[in-house]
């Protein structure tokens, strides 16, 4: 083997996978590694719990250094080092680093550049208390705005995503005063809006101000101090504003080289990582990607898949057996908020529609352990399906336990090809500290399968204006639950008493169909099949009125009577 | 549809789940449970936390009574009630319960009678000290035996299976003083002995006395207490002797009745639930099911597979639709023992070796979640593949967290029938409180990625006679780890400077293949790429000295080196 020369663009996440699996498929090789930051390999994900105290030395953050990497792997990083230019017909990029400018020849170029933070259309986001949260330093910064003893502390949080979440509970954590400001409807804009309610919900039980929904116009300047300005003529004045709205692909060199990126800069690679020029590969947050469920391309800026990538791609320049195909992604994540985990993977009710694909959608609540074993929490689950093929398309769940091994389960279940009937036929774990016999995964393919073979139909919390005002609501929780806030209209028949009452189902449902509910959607489905079976059209809510109030929010106390 | 009259024999998980869907699927049916009991529904697999006082109140064990049946679901559940005969052309079976004895004609008969404890060849069973823990009213007197306050409170727990474990854990959680007895080598058989050891060593924490590979020869009487005297002379003096020593299916009657049966009594029947008698079905830990992985066939008594069977019998019988076939079972299983978790899927070495299926096995070490988050504890995870295909065999795994969730994901890529590479393409959750980048399951993708492409060649612990005679050992740890304990003969050169000292291996090898090791198998991988690369024959030791200490367990001090 001749010795190649291996030149990484980028030294975190994807970039020092590729290295890596480079020197073990190649030991003669040379491997450069130019980073533009002062570190290699940090704990980029592990920023906001720094901020927060949780993390608490800032060496904890730095997984690899230079000498480490030289020593273990024979890699060449260099730190503080930018790629200004690439010729990829002269097979060189152009370098400034501590050693000035240089030119730097390659075999084999990967580029894993990252992201830098998107600047929206804001006035004032040059204003000295914006931060962004995406380095050591940066996390430092905040850290020491955040302990410091004698100032005035309150910060603004734009964008309430992953990282914004993140970082404005560490922020409280510490002691700051936080608002929390979101563009989209809600927050975590990838979560469905009944579970973003329950995360938003958490946020304020940690004392953060949240504001979804909003327009922010600007930031002033006010002695010092930042002066974030909304739409509705709100303003909130801050010591420190944090923009984590969002990220744009740090491509621009490598465009300006020829590299084939789309509108809005993500480099295009093919099923291996190649980009169009020869000799030129990509990876990681800054590369587009094929969504695994509705096809739709752009980059998912994660980092499991993007050291995946690293060693796929390294696979395919290296490796003496056929490469991998880079896995068209799930997307899936998860976040910790307060008390609460949240997670998803696949596709969300706003992905599917975009992409035209019929779904309907189950929502559970079922326990992450047996009930009769401490400390038993409930876990509000929700999966997407294709109506006909049974397929699993998307699934999302919110609750303080057991959250993370559910999704994995589905995200696994999805990347098989497994329909969501046959998730029935999982042997998952149980005893009662971990789970039930019937663990809430299973209870997705059995309800899946339920809907699937016609044996139970649901409505949906959107279907609400049809059961307000086409159909028999049919409330069969007990008395003093239904006293507790129900549907107007609707009639309360606990599910005990009806098949002794079906004549009184039917006198008050004139001919409509009978939309049946319960608290979770256990016991409706059970009078569901008893109607059915009486000759009625009936359906029963998805979720029952746990999953109606986190899907109504706020407006739940104006619809919902009481008596 | 005519009115159908359904009876089912047992009502514990099986049979009240298939009690439950044929009322769903069928609302005019007669629907009879005979359940022998006084209890129906409880909750069996709390009997050892009731024992243990984590569950406090008796009545926690008991999730449904035949009334709440009866109002929900229309069930007819008869309590006390035993079947002593079938009389399968003549469709009843005779019942001796309350109401004295009778007659029951059905139309569908269901069979879930599961088992009673086994009884090994142990002279002195009947002593009045020996129980078993079987039931509601077995665990109240297990707790009133371990709270008793002024009664000397020995036990010993023969049998160290999963009941005995948890039943073993919750008496001296109790402040019993209490001996655990293994006819096994180890305890919990189906574990792989490196898995074994960890948990015997967590036992003993536990305080429990713990003996493996005993031969119990009999139960003696001194003054009202047992004595448990072992081949060896041993003898133990108890208060109390706990059997949990396996359990044989309780098919008597059906037996006699013309069901076939396996040898040792289990019913066996067909894809759906058939036994050989018409309109007679039977489900449960009496029924005899094919290995997932081996194809063995034996009762697999666990909850979960035994309410899917109700299920889907109930579906078979009912059901407007073709019913799903029953799963062959994978057997995952877990248990708590004191601050560990140990949990299993698939087949074992025990069982491939008796199929005659090749294998090779994988150890890791990865912790739970990122490294530089709070609280990352390390799993021992072991993961049987096909060497050629890539055919994920099994997999077992011991830790303090996260272990439900990757023997979950396993299981669930095993069911899919996704290969151990496959398990790459995996997308699973990661933020720093929940895991890594690499996720361990990632981590076996790539391990078996690297075994079946031949990137990497495995020495497994049981190869330790080749390595010690036959190849350089070659211990690439620090020097500190070295003298911690390395095996003898063993070379150490840190990986670090294995680069510069290719010489000294080649020198020491003097053509004997290299038998590389570290800690946990990472850096003696880096190094086994290494030393392929310069021309020598090498392997790495899976799972590191971590995983052969656990191997060799007690034997580890005698054979290891310090310096």
């Amino acid at each position: 083997m001749p010795n190649h020369n291996y030149v990484i663009v980028g030294g975190v996440a994807g970039g020092m996978s590729a290295a890596a699996r480079l020197r073990r498929l190649d030991e003669a090789a040379t491997i450069v590694v130019l980073e533009q930051g002062p570190a290699v390999s940090f704990a980029s994900c592990g920023l906001p719990y720094f901020v927060g105290g949780e993390i608490a030395a800032q060496s904890d953050l730095l997984v690899q250094t230079p000498e480490s990497l030289r020593a273990a792997l024979n890699i060449d990083v260099r730190l503080n080092s930018r790629v200004t230019a690439l010729d990829a017909s002269g097979h060189t990029v152009s370098v400034t680093g501590p050693e000035g400018q240089y030119t730097l020849a390659y075999d084999q170029l990967i580029l894993s550049p990252g992201t830098v933070a998107a600047r929206p259309p804001i006035s004032g986001l040059d204003h000295p208390s914006v931060h962004t949260l995406r380095t050591v330093a940066d996390a430092v910064a905040l850290r020491q705005f955040a302990v410091a003893p004698d100032t005035p502390r309150r910060a603004v949080v734009i964008g309430a995503g992953f990282i914004g979440l993140e970082a404005a509970e560490g922020l409280r954590l510490a002691g700051v005063d936080v608002t929390l400001l979101e563009v989209a409807p809600h927050v975590l804009p990838p979560l469905e809006q009944e579970m973003a309610f329950v995360v938003a919900k958490e946020l304020r039980r940690l004392g953060i101000d949240v504001h979804e929904a909003v327009t922010i116009t600007g930031i002033a300047d006010d002695g010092g101090r930042a002066v974030v300005s909304l739409g509705d003529a709100q303003a909130f004045t801050a010591d420190l504003v944090l923009l984590s709205a969002g990220t744009v692909p740090a491509s621009a060199p490598f465009a300006t080289g020829g590299v084939t990126c789309d509108e809005r800069g993500a480099i295009i690679v093919d099923a291996q990582g190649r980009t169009n020029l020869g000799d030129v590969w990509a990876i990681g947050d800054a590369v587009v990607s094929q969504d695994a469920v509705t096809g739709a391309r752009r980059p998912v800026p994660l980092a499991g898949p993007a050291q995946r990538a690293g060693r796929l791609v390294a696979d395919a320049i290296a490796g003496h057996f056929p490469a991998r195909a880079l896995p068209h992604p799930l997307g899936t994540a998860i976040v910790r908020v307060g008390a609460l985990t949240a997670a998803m993977t696949g596709a969300n009710r706003a992905g599917l529609k975009a992409a035209g694909l019929p779904f309907t959608t189950m929502h559970l609540h079922p326990l992450n352990h047996a009930e009769y074993f401490p400390g038993a929490k409930t876990i509000s689950l929700m999966v997407h399906i294709d109506p006909v093929t049974g397929a699993i398309l998307g699934a999302q769940a919110v609750g303080e336990a057991g959250v993370d091994k559910r999704i994995d389960v589905l995200a696994t279940a999805m990347r098989a090809g497994l329909k969501a009937p046959d998730l029935i036929e999982l042997d998952l774990c149980y005893s009662p500290p971990y789970g039930s016999a019937k663990d809430p995964v299973s209870m997705v393919g059995y309800l899946a399968d339920n809907l699937v073979s016609g044996v139970v139909k649901l409505w949906q919390p959107d279907d609400l204006d049809w059961a307000l005002h086409e159909a028999l609501i049919l409330d069969v929780r007990s008395a003093s639950e239904f006293a507790t806030g129900h549907l107007p209209g609707a009639l309360n028949i606990p599910h005990t008493e009806l098949r002794g009452r079906l004549d009184d189902v039917k006198a008050a449902a004139a001919g409509r169909p009978v939309a049946v509910m319960c608290q979770s959607g256990v016991r409706s489905y059970i009078a569901h099949r008893v109607l059915v079976s009486a000759g009625l059209i009936s359906s029963t809510l998805s979720g029952g009125m746990r999953t109606l109030r986190d899907w109504l929010g706020a407006q739940a106390d104006n619809l919902l009577t009481r008596e």
